[in-house]
């Protein structure tokens, strides 16, 4: 800190982001000492937040794995879902905590869920007490590859998703893949979206493993080794995107990809449209943007729709709408400090960006897809 | 970040804090910029929260501010005083922000108000969309030297102060020691015992200033010469202790002393008692637990309520009970994560930390400070 006293006091400081994630075989394991890390286990007290849908499948154990360690845990359950992604459940978990007080530092509270849930629980531990550790333990799909990875918190508010949070470091985030078993396929499905989206925007490596494996490892909820050789790239290439960027001081972000249109979509859909299922909405008609400017080639325009159809994926077309997704795009612009910055493919694996989307490029582009699909269902049906 | 891909990834990073405070004559002279620093003027807009009371002043000068250059700005008021620091006003202050859309970077929140507004304002402005920037003006006397100097903001929750916020800094302080000329003598005396507090536990020529000029400057609502000085050496004195320790990373603070016992006090009497005024009594227990372990000499001792009474602080040791100091302390113990690690004076200007003060000690300090007055009285009485 430089001062000069009566007129000028200027503060330069830093602050030091340190977490890891580690991959483990089966978190809930008595003999396993992952939950306990990272704080202390004498005499220690734990604040952990279930997924209710987890609580039914885990619960005993996650309440034996307490007792065994002798830790003092007050186990809470909370719905999952974006419904459940709400300034009413955020107080809750705050007033919860409030009335089992735990030491600031060494105490971290634990979050159990999908995506939803690890938001709305760490949004909860970064503003109480101005802070206090916490500690993701992903169990969707989604939050596995995406939401946990990341230091992001948030609830929707105001009728706007994610509108309230911040970004707050967990101390540690552990990935159990076993959990994913009990996922439905709906759910796989949504969290594979995501993984799409990394592989198209910036890594054709991962594109590749998907249009060879990806079905074959979907069906098994990504347990046999090429799901985890998935999962574990998934997770590396987020991390590269993430790590020089954590507080988003870019903003042209390759992450964006499928962000941009889907806002409006899911603010829309809520419960009915799933985040991934939005998003892939999001990056087919990016895709058939890119296209349409020959940003990207046509080849490589078929391999992304085609890895889509390939993995079941589904989307639901009838869903698009010009005018939401320019709205979408417009609130995006303000998020985005004045410019577009939407990220398109340029090849399958490579990103760029642009400034300039026109409202009627978007119509187009819906115009494009729906056509694709009924010249695919009369390429069917002539067969 | 390294990454051992399929077993491990750790994330490190750091996040650079930047932010200054200016001295300005006369912020809202339309010839000014400061105002509008840190962000776009062209086409700009600007959300301005504004305390009541100052509003009710200062008002018509700073909607005239705001359109001489040109800036769309929406303009709204909160109630200042401790009562304001809720839940309510903070969501309200939220969905306000949403109706007035701006960009999320360069149009910074301007928060105007003592340091429960500052405190509000600044947890609205981390909180949405993750956090848009944010400029302080203090207009009190506890803003300035104390609540906006820091990056701490917060609102009280579930009965408990400052339960919920975060450690967010402003892009910019805007210090305007004309300000405080409205203010009432009782808020004046309330951010004097902030300065008292950095006196005596880290700064003995301030502790000098204040015996020698303190009751003068007082009296000019601080707009003399040497009440600039007394201001300046304050904010100095506690930016150095801050700046090392933006984010309590650090939990024994000197910046603490007079924060221990107050926070129960301020929960109990709500409006009542201001912080100021709670903190006062903290430190004259403080210093009293000090003399009776004998860290503190006996002449400082005396120095410490001489210049109390000197400055005509009158702290009302009626409020002074020992259970809820104990259980306040208590509190603090979890908060500062698991030791006691209260500031006491070890002489004027000097701090020691101790761990194990007894519920008995406080006890008996709270009777050596009625028996103190009753003497003082009775020496008074025998004149």
């Amino acid at each position: 800190m430089s001062t000069a006293p009566g007129t000028h006091w200027q503060v330069s400081a830093t602050r030091r982001i340190e977490y890891d994630l580690l991959n483990v075989a089966d978190v809930f394991d008595p003999r396993s000492d992952a939950l306990l890390s990272m704080g202390r286990v004498q005499d220690g007290r734990r604040f952990v937040v279930v997924d209710a849908c987890v609580h039914a499948h885990h619960g005993a154990r996650i309440c034996a794995y307490f007792a065994q360690h002798r830790v003092d845990a007050r186990i809470i359950t909370l719905p999952g879902g974006e419904g459940g992604k709400t300034l009413e459940a955020w107080l809750s978990v705050l007033r919860e905590l409030d009335g089992f007080p735990i030491h600031r530092r060494d105490e971290p509270v634990i979050a159990i869920g999908g995506g939803v849930l690890t938001d709305v629980v760490g949004y909860a531990a970064a503003s109480y007490r101005r802070g206090v550790p916490h500690i993701k333990v992903p169990t969707t799909l989604m939050g596995y590859v995406d939401a946990a990875v990341g230091i992001k918190t948030g609830i929707n508010f105001n009728g706007h998703k994610n509108r309230l949070g911040n970004f707050e470091p967990p101390r540690r985030v552990l990935l159990d893949r076993s959990l994913l078993r009990t996922l439905s396929p709906r759910h796989l499905r949504n969290g594979l979206c995501e993984i799409v989206k990394l592989a198209v925007i910036r890594d054709a490596a991962l594109f590749r493993l998907l249009e060879q494996h990806g079905a074959a490892s979907l069906a098994t909820a990504f347990q046999d080794a090429r799901g985890g050789d998935i999962l574990d790239r998934a997770i590396g290439g987020m991390l590269e995107e993430l790590a020089p960027n954590l507080h988003e001081e870019e903003l042209a972000r390759k992450v964006d990809f499928g962000h941009t249109f889907s806002y409006g979509l899911e603010t829309r859909h809520g419960d009915d449209l799933l985040h991934g299922e939005a998003v892939l909405l999001d990056i087919l008609v990016s895709t058939a943007i890119a296209r349409r400017r020959s940003l990207l080639g046509a080849a490589a325009a078929e391999r992304i729709f085609a890895v889509v159809d390939h993995l079941g994926l589904a989307p639901d077309l009838a869903l698009l709408d010009a005018e939401l997704m320019w709205q979408s795009l417009l609130d995006r612009v303000e998020h985005r400090n004045g410019l577009q910055r939407v990220p398109l493919p340029a090849a399958v694996g490579e990103c760029t960006f642009v400034n300039d989307i026109a409202r009627a490029e978007i119509e187009a582009s819906i115009q494009t897809l729906h056509d694709r699909t009924t010249t695919d269902h009369d390429r069917i049906a002539e067969r």
